[in-house]
């Protein structure tokens, strides 16, 4: 009778192929981050800027998760950077086999960091391992302060919080978002959190937020 | 041999909760709304507006879906209006089961309408119907004017498009958002959806919004 190893995780099909995808990734010298936060909150809009800021000192692809249309590949693609779409069709986040897909068609050995922007959903996502070294949330001020409490487990899980759209807070419309009450809350489930509040139209903050990522470089 | 009316869609468990809510919530004369978006839109600031503007003209309860926490039900209550809160503890969307229950604690026969705020995401909720008579989908000026084009399945469905947060796109912030695209992709998608552009924190085009509101009555 063979002895059954019982300390050993069963992986399901997602896992393998997440398993499969870090390990490709790995071999070609990639850092990969899964960026995850609710529709709008303007995660497209933070990777073309932090391409085009970054140009000539991280080299950085992207996999765009949405439901329907490229419309954000084409955007990541203005910048000449390589983003492969994939369309879920209906599907609320990215599996670990569609990336798997998309890693195919991405010239890896020229890249040092590989962004997949997930479906726009601030929940399901979050239960999907899709082979990233770490979870990237982001958060618009306009959504409101009470996310972190709302939706804990993305907050739990992520390495990295961006607070983004923080020009809001200074431009006179009325939107009530007590930062400390985010950092609070974020830290509170996720110790290890790093948080970077950050606006990407007027590139405050960003400059913190390339320190962290540069740092990441498996080349560093 | 029995005969088999294959024409008589066969239920699954939700529907059959959905039919059945329906069903008590119109022997009580309550007309149902089922509120989706993402997180952060402003629901619950649509909600705490619109009860207290048609305080004494239309009376309204609530049922909160919510991951944690029962921050929105605490904001409902604060009107006098009764809610319900359903913690989902990380389901992405409410459930026909969920509003039953929610509906044996409500006092129907003193209620003209019932909203049902969905957990805050723009695609699970789409696909499982509570009982509602109507979808209603609410998108931040925040969360720009691409979501019916990247997220078609809610503005499909739903009967109303509230667009939320408008005192932004006077502010001065630096918001791109073309109310003309989103209106015109979702009518694309939807050819009778009503779109109301509104303010929940200022009360612009409100009254618009309470017109159609009041034209749902049972009791109308």
């Amino acid at each position: 009778m063979a002895k059954v190893n019982i300390g050993r995780k069963i992986l399901d099909a997602n896992e393998k192929y997440a398993l499969n995808n870090s390990e490709l990734l790995t071999q070609h010298g990639n850092r990969c981050f899964n960026m995850i936060s609710s529709p709008g909150s303007g995660k497209t809009t933070l990777l073309v800027r932090t391409i085009s800021d970054l140009a000539g000192a991280v080299r950085i692809g992207v996999v765009e998760g949405d439901i329907q249309t490229d419309l954000d590949a084409q955007r990541i693609r203005a910048t000449n950077a390589p983003a492969i779409q994939i369309i879920t069709e209906g599907a609320c986040h990215l599996s670990a086999a569609q990336v798997h897909q998309a890693l195919q068609k991405l010239p890896l050995d020229k890249l040092d960091v590989l962004f997949i922007e997930n479906v726009g959903n601030l929940v399901c996502p979050s239960s999907f391992e899709l082979g990233e070294d770490g979870k990237i949330v982001v958060l618009s001020v306009a959504e409101g302060d009470d996310k972190p409490a709302k939706y804990p487990a993305i907050f739990a899980k992520s390495k990295v919080l961006l607070v983004n759209k923080i020009d809001l807070l200074a431009s006179g419309a009325l939107i009530d978002f007590n930062l400390e009450r985010v950092k609070a809350d974020a830290r509170r489930l996720n110790k290890g959190i790093e948080i970077f509040p950050v606006s990407a139209k007027t590139g405050e903050g960003m400059s913190a937020w390339y320190d962290w990522l540069k740092g990441q470089l498996a080349r560093a």
